[in-house]
């Protein structure tokens, strides 16, 4: 990736948006890989609210269409099809120019259901393997890996950095581990640069599941009237992000081309559940929970150390939990999105 | 593994041999895969010359017989079959009583050969999970996986000791860092306990590979009367171990009860390949070897940090270069084995 990045940053926001246009003012051409998902959308819309008309965008998922029903302006192209298929993968890069960025943001499985480690490897592994070899081929710049900070690292109590041993505690986190560790040797071997990003737990608009993400099911509860049911003592605390702080964060490492790194993205704060539900409490005062099970703390904190991102990036101003959820409350709401 | 071992000495051996009986004189029932190789031979040999009668010991290979002829008196059964193959690996488990020690020493694949990803995933890791399966299936008490200190570590250049972060540098190291962290996994979630060795460079007798292990081709070729080519200038330096001196650390571990760590076994010492065609030459004068392409040191030094193997075992005395390299052309003319 030789091109040279402008920057675009604009003084309406609380840290700045840095774009990405390449010099000459061309587009960057990116391909979401997974976009539809609950991170891949929020890419989408903040493309669509910030970097308009900076980015060219080719996504590749499951169907052709957001499943939702979310409106995104900025799409140029949607591939369809299965992210183990060679060909399926192949049939957009043989179609569409150099990328400058394809940002990998498919899985498969989930922490807690990888019991199935053939169904793992194969479908996370081995088919970001085969698009590693897809990059190489078609010549795509840069490849940008979703990694996920509780996965990579397990229990440990200190604050998790780059540059600590990772002892992932599920087959989905070594996986990972393993997908990061072809990234560096496809750099080594064929020059392909990279860029993984070890997310913390990111909360906010979007969210769809009804499994994952304490936050995001905690709020649905809250709106249609049922109690959380919280299993311990709710006293174990965990970094949460604001997707859009997530977002930004990615736009201005992509703007800055920081690259051939492993860097954590997370807000550097902890909350706990109890933490969490007493939030959402005085904000919407009918909400209600119980502590059922043992009650104790048998959750490990997990604590992010951001100091790299910070040094990369300089000091920002991360949206509060009370603000986060008071945001992702009124999105449920304008949406009337309560399963 | 809840047996307590007899520790038992033998006085002749320069550092003590301590063998394995399990409480009230028990045999150690020890299933080795692999046997057949390198080192799998040696180990066996070891046992015959040391340790017989004090392990009952099960093999598993591709032929039911030793493929050089070399004869075993210690083996109670062989089994043959695929390592990839669910049903081969069962068998043996469904016909034995429970192994106290499974030492898994296959390999399907060595560095410079691994391009092939998914066979590297599907031979050595896929395969070594199934193996993680039977042995919680089958209640076997410990398995110890015979892992690779220069396809773990990469190529940083100071010692690597077990705390540092591996950098793989090929697809053959990613595989077997994943293999050790799901071994971690396995004791984690079903207290199926491990130990992993990463080793160094071992060479010494039963070598028979025509590829692999630099003194052993010099010294083949050095026994034909044939000059050996040393790409570079032969000044960058690794850790070589006498083989025999590793079956003696891996039998002080078994017999400790060594488990659920990760440590580093070479012998501390490294040496250039022009200290090794030196040494070669001082023995058997007739040896010569030129160099060849690029003057210059392209090899990064290869250091291993033994100090939490010295913690464990206490100072030893390690077999010198010289002495290492007497013991196996010695071997080699005694067996007439020159390829």
């Amino acid at each position: 990736m030789n091109s040279i990045y402008s920057q675009v940053v604009n003084p309406n926001q609380e840290f700045s948006i840095v774009g990405g246009l390449r010099s000459h003012g061309e587009r960057i051409r990116i391909l979401i890989l997974g976009a539809f998902g609950f991170i891949g959308t929020n890419i989408l819309k903040f493309i669509d609210d910030y970097l308009s008309g900076q980015y060219e965008v080719v996504v590749f998922d499951r169907t052709n269409k957001h499943p939702k029903g979310v409106k995104i302006n900025s799409i140029s192209k949607v591939y369809t099809g299965d992210i183990t298929s060679t060909l399926d993968i192949e049939n957009i890069f043989k179609n569409e120019a150099e990328f400058d960025v394809v940002l990998h943001l498919v899985t498969t499985t989930v922490p807690a259901a990888s019991n199935d480690y053939r169904y793992d490897i194969e479908t996370n592994l081995i088919s970001t393997i085969q698009l590693l070899e897809m990059c190489k081929k078609y010549k795509a710049h840069k490849i940008i890996y979703l990694s996920s900070g509780g996965a990579i690292y397990g229990d440990m109590a200190d604050a998790h950095s780059e540059n600590q041993v990772a002892k992932p505690i599920s087959s989905y986190g070594i996986t990972k581990l393993a997908v990061e560790n072809y990234m560096y040797l496809y750099k080594r071997l064929f020059d392909l640069d990279y860029l993984i990003v070890r997310l913390s737990n990111p909360y906010g608009p979007y969210h769809y599941s009804t499994k994952q993400g304490v936050i995001n099911i905690a709020i649905q509860k809250a709106l249609r009237g049922e109690k959380l049911s919280i299993w311990g003592d709710g006293t174990g605390c965990k970094d949460y992000i604001y997707i859009e702080d997530f977002c930004r964060i990615l736009f201005i490492l992509i703007s800055k081309n920081y690259k051939n790194e492993i860097v954590n993205i997370g807000s550097g704060s902890v909350y706990s559940l109890n933490d969490i539900v007493e939030t959402i409490h005085k904000q919407l005062p009918s909400f209600g929970w119980e502590y059922t099970c043992c009650h104790q703390n048998d959750v490990v904190d997990f604590t992010l150390d951001i100091s790299k991102l910070l040094s990369i990036i300089g000091d920002v101003r991360f949206v509060a939990l009370a603000e986060g959820i008071s945001k992702t409350l009124a999105w449920h709401k304008d949406n009337k999105f309560v399963l």
